[in-house]
């Protein structure tokens, strides 16, 4: 069975999100929770990530490795949804005197991530912080076959792409790999092939892994009202289970499929050259399962916060 | 002439911008400058706008006027391109442990001014702040006919809806009125208005008031190359000069037009139950002029900052 802690949530974070559910007619769509964006009139789909100094990156980041990893976090949330970006405005929150080699080299960081994902920075707004700086990206993007969380079936492969537990290791090692660093500091979520697999119609639910497939994948069955069976050995990556499954930051996409479509799925993506891996199934299981494990591993980090749970 | 302290902007803010507007390529529109939104393809504005405790708000607005200031001043930005709403993302950063309390009554304001404005929240991310609230709002609308600030043309006439002044007196007299103070918490800026007069065609160019006629007005001037010279007895509100145009939190539109859309742009304003007022008209002089001043007063305030100039 799967550990609680695995699945629960942020009890503040939970009763923010429940205020604004609670309003009822003026709001509609997922705030914060359900899907990793919000679906907005035929195939306009809109996310908005924040990230703030000192919980969302550390030393370990450059200010350039921060431009790109705000456009990065959000084009993932995007590419669950099967959605190519379109555009995005950026409120930036700086404490006063300004430090401009900082701000210089985090644009420089920005613009590459944004001609990366070949997407226009077209407005924003500038504010005085007290302390920490906070960067809000907002993105809007256009999904021909939107792709929710809710919709995966008893019976469907559970799937990831890339590997898992890259961020985990730099984090979390005393000498980390130059893959893995790299991947924590310039993170490349699979956006087209994201958006390719939706237009496909081969897939049947997607979740990006932002918490660390434990959680991820927890919300995933969580929305669909189905279990899941895991094989710890078939995490792609190799690493130690607590890095694959309960760090984070991985960035990449899980999704659900009918075995049926295992073949035309692999060959999507050698198209892409990304590696994709059948991690499991899903169940008709309470919760997601460990195969071999009686519960998943406790999450290990919530970003940088330095809470160590 | 007008003083260089009504339409200098602050060196940091104008670096951030210019670091940004120089990315070229992969970035268009108008970053913090140009006009109150972004123009994103055919009639599709968006705007973003934050609010960081302790900079545009302290003890003298409960949590619930945050709430609601939150959407007017973006709904303003829209309004001065003749935009009405569509749907909203929210983006809130809030220290740990959250303060229950007010972030309920928080919501209760936003969602009395999203109801006003009939506009959907339709997703957002909550994220941990530091110290000090940090609120960011970004707004996408419509409008049928954008109207920029860039545009105003010699001969036109100046005009302002509402009044000018309330915030200013809210917040700087030890006795304000009570129509003063409700106008600081719960600015109603005129967004039905404002894109109906971007509808008729009868406005040239137009921009909000939320720094103050003196410096909004002269950016006015500057984007269209023009000057303009501003009757003060003509200011609508009946306050101290300073009060009027040099403080801000105005949420009221200044618009151009031709002098013979005056009979028009009057009856407009009263069916939408608002007070227009003519001030002066646009010249070809270099800076946006006081009739009967030598300057402008200098502006008095940068929000709640304490920034006294």
């Amino acid at each position: 069975m799967a550990s609680r802690q695995a699945t629960e949530e942020d009890p503040d974070e939970a009763f923010v999100v429940e205020t604004v559910r609670a309003l009822g007619g003026a709001t509609q769509g997922g705030f914060g929770v359900g899907d990793d964006a919000a679906l907005v009139g035929a195939g306009e789909v809109v996310t908005t990530d924040t990230m703030v100094e000192g919980v969302h990156w550390d030393h370990r980041l450059a200010p350039a490795d921060v431009g790109w990893k705000l456009v990065a976090v959000n084009v993932s949330d995007l590419a669950a949804m099967g959605a190519r970006p379109r555009w995005a405005t950026l409120a930036a929150t700086l404490p006063a005197p300004l430090d401009r080699a900082w701000w210089q080299a985090f644009v420089t960081g920005l613009d590459a991530a944004l001609r990366h994902w070949r997407l226009p920075l077209v407005g924003g707004d500038t504010t005085r912080a007290m302390h920490a700086r906070v960067l809000t990206l907002t993105v809007v993007g256009r999904a021909a076959s939107p792709v929710m969380r809710s919709t995966a079936r008893v019976g469907d492969d559970v799937w990831v792409t890339g590997q898992l537990g890259r961020s985990a290791e730099a984090l979390l090692r005393t000498t980390p790999g130059a893959d893995a660093m790299a991947w924590l500091r310039r993170p490349e979520p699979p956006v087209e092939f994201g958006a390719s697999l939706a237009e496909s119609g081969l897939v049947t639910a997607m979740i990006d892994l932002s918490d660390g497939l434990a959680r991820d994948l927890a919300r995933l069955c969580r929305a669909s009202a189905v279990g899941a069976r895991i094989d710890p050995q078939l995490l792609p990556g190799g690493r130690p289970l607590a890095e694959s499954v309960a760090f984070g930051e991985d960035y990449e996409l899980c999704f659900t499929a009918d075995p049926a479509s295992a073949v035309a799925i692999c060959s999507g993506a050698a198209r892409h050259g990304l590696t994709v891996t059948r991690v499991g199934a899903i169940t008709g299981d309470a919760l997601p399962l460990l195969v071999g494990h009686a519960c998943w591993p406790a999450p290990r980090f919530d970003h940088f916060s330095g809470d160590l749970h």
